[in-house]
């Protein structure tokens, strides 16, 4: 027996598909501007968007406008199913007539912001594809910073708890109420976009290219307008200024509210952030340093091209400027490392995320000194609030979700018959939400479009799971779930 | 300020090397016999050993016999560094003539029974290094179920407490003391190895490597005295036999010693036992059904094949009957994770070991029920035992461990030059103590000699630290453990 009211659920997304269908006149006004006939498709698939819309909000009206712990949890899978379904209408029917596994796949690679694309011949597409290509990941990074912000440490998925009080407790308010805060989130975002628009047109990128690189960036997403993606552009200033809005995009979005809000120490004193940069710096650095070394190239480049191309990777965007895959075995392994790391959380990026290795170190160090000093006393606590049990079952769970996930997609992509490195990094970068994997397939200068079909749904699956961290999805498959 | 006694230590190790010293006279009298040159080498290296062991007893013996908790860390690590070294002796001196790096590799792997080789050409060494190479093995072997029953549970490594109550708990009492369950595993332990010699000789096995293989499939180690491992007999009998002792050394020693003692219900009440059999057999059928598929092998044959090929490695022995590496991608992803896994606690066998999965599982199952039951009561238990916040660091520490040490190593090992698949499964074949990696330079049919020696010592550390459970070894890294 479904003891589930699902009409506050169908009537949230009926809302979300609106939105979608107003999203897509953008591409269509575009089109028509340039005299693209793909603007009839851009208007169909709006009409019909908006009509699904419009049909689920009035047929799932209720008095009731909040939702329960299993509605949200409905909510939040099937909103990106629904959504990621109408959002693949014009891949198929535009000019890249992509078949409905190709569609679907751009679409969710697109929403869950992870930038893994299918489409061979960027350069010579229709501006109205490659602005909702863009759409679709600008509109994806703000449902994730969202769902970051007010949804996950509602539902406890993956040690997300921690950050609840953020939104309840009033000494850490941020702002009063969740609408303004709503409000708040998306005057940042839309701002950080057009910051990033207006620096990288000065920096000498075409207005259009630059519209959808800011809205790509910032939502730590990926898709580009150049089949060469950043690489297109051998702008030392393109790239610096790509990397500063994706690291920006990777902080989590309440510090950069109370930044703009005038409380510029908050940002600073979250652990996660100085984690975060130090470890971006770092890294980089060495990399940079080993670049310059082995490969012969001026300092300054070498260190633009590390910084840039590692961001892209650890911010979970996945521009490439260049086949790090060439730089050797030993930038392979790092990069495929650096693939799951992900940034802060509350912001457009995914992988594990730095404040679940914050608590590993700390439960590492733990360990280490109860080893020989059983008796001492060491309370687990982080940003001063206490980790218990539920917290580590909730930490540890995600953990063990992640790497059997990453390994099942595995072991089900060299069923198919991927090879080794096709499989492993492709599996990472799905789950991740990172976009390229690595190899001469999928890496930076790849496509996902020589894959079987098989391997995309596969892909998209693993998108799906990882962009939700996976309980979220999982705890639907639970008959338990769906009765009283 | 050093305010630890290091004397106790240092007494203990001096009488295992006495063990070493005459474990060292077996090969010599082999070689004797064969009228072998090596055997003045053995003579040799006994001697010395025996001298250092003598030296290390008298000069540290102490009327305190017992080792408080740092003495404990200090012995484990320390004794297999330094057995390892004595052991290395007859390497570097008799006929295979290896350099210290080698010999150091060959016997550590030997030691941690890992069973990875750089000696080429078994086929054609004398008897005497090949039961230098198996004895290592067996009694390393007998060391880490010592390690796993005695000591590791009271150093709380890993989770580990939870099998602490087995030798102080009354009620589940095996033996009633200490020195009791040394002597009753020990005449355990000798009395399969006799058993698995007398059925290896009946399938048609030659006496001499009869001993050599029973002595290394019980201490899921994987030597082998032919350079095709036991690929070199085509003997189906052969192979059931080496499974099914396999299968046994893989099994909690302590319910080998209660059924021993007519308890028969012992062994399969424990839970591990029941997880690990129950996986053995799905996942061996169902690898065994898809080869006969795709290989076109005779059913029977292919169970055999692939419930040989699986067992090794899931028991970390690594013996190989075939290269499985030819079976294809889905086959090489499969063993990859297959590496991993391990065994049951208190064996032979290294990995990550039954009873984490359960733990890892059963906090799986109470995250998805309490995500949407917030308030539903659901002690975490095992075996009976709570599992608190104390186990929980254990095991989570253990598992960022195990997978950040998989991740170091193979970065390392790619930084040195090693290919994509070799370097990482040989980072994993080495932190499990399996044996052999995957691809042509270290997999089934490979040898470790061709690697540089950086990798050489890398790949030592590994072992080292997978047979340690790591915090055993890295504790010693933290200054304070050195310190009142």
């Amino acid at each position: 027996m479904v003891a589930i009211d699902v009409r506050p659920v169908f009537y949230v997304i009926g809302n979300l598909l609106i939105i979608v269908a107003v999203a897509m006149l953008a591409p269509m006004v575009v089109d028509l501007a340039v005299g693209n006939s793909d603007w009839f498709v851009f208007g169909t698939a709006s009409a019909l968007t908006l009509f699904f819309g419009v049909l689920l909000v009035l047929t799932n009206w209720t008095p009731a406008k909040t939702l329960n712990l299993r509605q949200t949890f409905l909510l939040t899978t099937f909103a990106w199913i629904v959504v990621c379904t109408f959002g693949a209408l014009p891949f198929i029917f535009a000019e890249t007539r992509l078949d409905f596994t190709d569609a679907y796949f751009e679409a969710m690679s697109g929403l869950t912001t992870t930038g893994a694309t299918v489409i061979v011949g960027l350069d010579r597409l229709a501006p109205g594809l490659l602005l909702w290509r863009s759409l679709l990941q600008w509109l994806g990074g703000l449902g994730i910073i969202a769902m970051g912000i007010a949804i996950l440490p509602f539902l406890r998925v993956g040690g997300m708890q921690l950050f609840r009080a953020e939104s309840s407790d009033r000494s850490d308010k941020v702002v009063p109420r969740a609408s303004d805060l709503a409000v708040a989130l998306g005057w940042i975002y839309l701002g950080l976009t057009i910051a990033c628009t207006v620096l990288l047109t000065l920096s000498g990128m075409p207005t259009f290219d630059a519209v959808n690189h800011a809205m790509t960036a910032v939502s730590t997403a990926g898709f580009s307008t150049k089949d060469a993606s950043v690489g297109h552009w051998d702008s030392a200033a393109v790239h610096w200024v790509l990397t500063v809005f994706m690291v920006i995009g990777a902080l989590p979005f309440v510090r950069l509210i109370s930044l703009a809000r005038g409380d510029g120490r908050s940002l600073w004193r979250d652990s996660q952030v100085r984690w975060f940069l130090g470890f971006l710096a770092v890294i980089s650095l060495a990399m940079g340093g080993w670049l310059s070394q082995t490969a012969e190239i001026a300092w300054h480049d070498a260190l633009r091209l590390a910084t840039f191309n590692i961001v892209s990777v650890v911010t979970t965007t996945g521009y490439a400027s260049t086949d790090y895959g060439l730089w050797g075995p030993f930038a392979v392994g790092v990069f495929l490392i650096l693939t799951v790391i992900g940034g802060c959380t509350g912001s457009t990026t995914g992988g594990i995320k730095v404040f679940r290795f914050e608590i590993l170190f700390m439960v590492m160090r733990v360990q280490l000194i109860r080893l020989y000093s059983p008796h001492r006393m060491m309370p687990l606590t982080y940003g001063g609030k206490p980790v218990d049990n539920d917290i580590m079952v909730s930490v540890m769970a995600f953990g063990f979700a992640f790497v059997a996930s990453i390994l099942i997609t595995f072991v089900i992509l060299s069923a198919i018959g991927l090879d080794f490195l096709t499989a492993i990094s492709g599996a990472a970068t799905a789950i991740a939400n990172v976009g390229p994997g690595l190899g001469p397939v999928i890496g930076p200068v790849g496509n996902f479009s020589s894959l079987p079909d098989s391997a995309k749904w596969v892909l998209s699956v693993a998108m799906l799971l990882g962009r939700l961290e996976f309980f979220t999805v999982l705890v639907l498959l639970n008959p338990k779930f769906w009765m009283r």
